[in-house]
């Protein structure tokens, strides 16, 4: 059953004690956000009821974050609540899909009114400004962790795959690099409180902005796009390895942000920050050489930031390089929080 | 991003010492399942890509189950899986969809293959049966517990809701009410262990038989209907309260198992554990009278007994009769293991 977000499935004589509860949820997650003309049913039934458009395929995207895993119990709840649904919207970016709907599973050991409003705020806050619709979920008792399953809309054969690089593609990025992981070095370690701009870099570890409109503009001129979760070095490994392809990265070419440079503080640093960063959420994807105008003409009305920064090739393997040599840094991985 | 069924998201240095980890996901997830022509991408990319078929809406259902709340850690990990999926498509019976695709979200301690593999054989077994394919998912680290979303199918408009009920429809339901809350006396009470039937109760609690094909027939002929996940009492309480109309129930009627009799061992408290027994993942519906001979027919191919247990009403009240006299039992709820 589609328990919507009754916080314990119990039977009645128990629901009448629990009507307050039943109340608190209702107040949070019912009737507060975007409501789509192609969701027939999206609470109060066994499951939600919903129409796709003719001409598309659906992408869908599952993800989970666990306390103590991909966010720790004390963060901000307005900042836990934008890091999950944007990491999840940002897969759909990924595929060149428009967002649609997402299903929300909450399990919480206890009905906690101080994380669940600012965390409701923010998700809602952000749902609405992609035109995204809450079409169901559970909420159960246990230890606190996040599922969400976001849905949108891609026209059938136009969906931005890890499949399709080419030999020759040159490689781009959206925005820049390396900022998720100097705000995850604040997080876990007090004694980067102090470094310059650790507030801004760690605001943007939580606050990345999906790349929907990027995404949605190079259907049909990327050859294969992924979004940086794990690192770019990491996830455009995944694009070489599913395309069957090698490529070079100019290291140089990786877009840093003046803030990351100071807080690291050497700019070689910041760069190899720049490449094992994960949780950014920007864009990494290939084009066509024969596509940089249109390319260029696709972006044009977007406000993000574009660097190409390396190209692609038969050998098999990524490589990096500067100044034309190749280099072999020992990069430091991404551990998110679930090895510390 | 979707990491599928890669169980820690780790960055390239830390992946290489995950490698047999990265097998060990990829030998009980990947590519074991029902392969479906609408499904185009279900693994390796930032999202799934799937296409709906023209005519239909889709019916999503999320669920959460919580080692603790929803089922014992000690519990046998096939029987588990078998309670996931099956509520989740229960959810799909009950509005009349044809079931398509899973989206399964993992959230474990440690890898335990002992665990993992009956977990995993039982969990396709299911959904091959229902024609299902795996489409994506997380794994994370974490107490253990599952969340699943379902999607299924329903032709445009015949969906079977709960807020279609009329005064006068008559209320049936289907298979036999009671077990799994018997079952669940087993399970949660040592001292019921030696009880008459107490093994084949505790299996029917984890061993639902989702009435898909039921709930297809049901499409153009059923007013309203639900699946009993928290007791007919308060399931029927869903469609009375969403359709504005009352009911009464001769709980005479009420199915039940000859091997629940045994083991309460009265016909009364029998019928009891039927109104309020949870997680039966039966069906209960309501059909105009006008629909009776229509009814018979359409169920005539399916293995499947249905009983009449009552009517709907305008009284905006459930009421409950023995021999056409009104009864005020004291119902004991159904409280899952979370109470306990």
């Amino acid at each position: 059953m589609l328990t919507f977000f009754i916080y314990y499935s119990l039977p009645p004589p128990l629901c009448l004690s629990m009507s307050g509860e039943f109340n608190l949820i209702e107040k949070y997650f019912v009737n507060r956000q975007t409501q789509r003309c192609d969701v027939l049913l999206a609470a109060g039934d066994d499951c939600a009821l919903v129409e796709a458009p003719t001409g598309c395929s659906i992408a869908i995207s599952t993800d989970t974050l666990v306390s103590g895993t991909h966010f720790l119990a004390s963060a901000n709840p307005a900042w836990v609540a934008h890091k999950a649904l944007a990491s999840n919207i940002s897969d759909l970016a990924a595929m060149g899909a428009t967002p649609a709907w997402v299903s929300f599973a909450l399990t919480m050991p206890e009905i906690d009114e101080t994380w669940l409003a600012p965390f409701c705020d923010s998700f809602f806050e952000l749902a609405d400004q992609y035109g995204i619709q809450l079409i169901g979920g559970d909420t159960t008792k246990g230890p606190l962790s996040l599922t969400l399953t976001v849905q949108g809309f891609v026209p059938k054969g136009e969906a931005l795959r890890r499949d399709g690089a080419k030999e020759g593609d040159e490689i781009y990025v959206t925005g820049s690099l390396g900022d998720s992981k100097a705000g995850l070095d604040v997080i876990l370690n007090p004694t980067n409180v102090g470094k310059p701009n650790a507030p801004v870099l760690e605001q943007r570890h939580y606050f990345s902005s999906p790349r929907v409109n990027v995404g949605e503009a190079l259907r049909g001129i990327a050859s294969a796009a992924i979004d940086i979760s794990d690192g770019v070095v990491s996830d455009l490994g995944h694009i070489l390895k599913r395309s069957s392809v090698g490529a070079e990265v100019e290291v140089e070419r990786l877009p840093v942000s003046a803030e990351l440079v100071e807080f690291v503080p050497r700019r070689e640093l910041a760069l190899q920050y720049a490449l094992t960063s994960g949780e950014e959420y920007e864009l990494c994807f290939t084009v066509p050489v024969c596509k940089r105008e249109a390319l260029s003409q696709a972006l044009a009305g977007i406000d993000c930031p574009i660097t190409r920064i390396g190209q692609i090739n038969s050998s098999g393997q990524l490589n990096l390089t500067k100044d034309g040599q190749a280099i072999s840094w020992q990069l430091s991985g991404y551990d998110h929080f679930n090895s510390n």
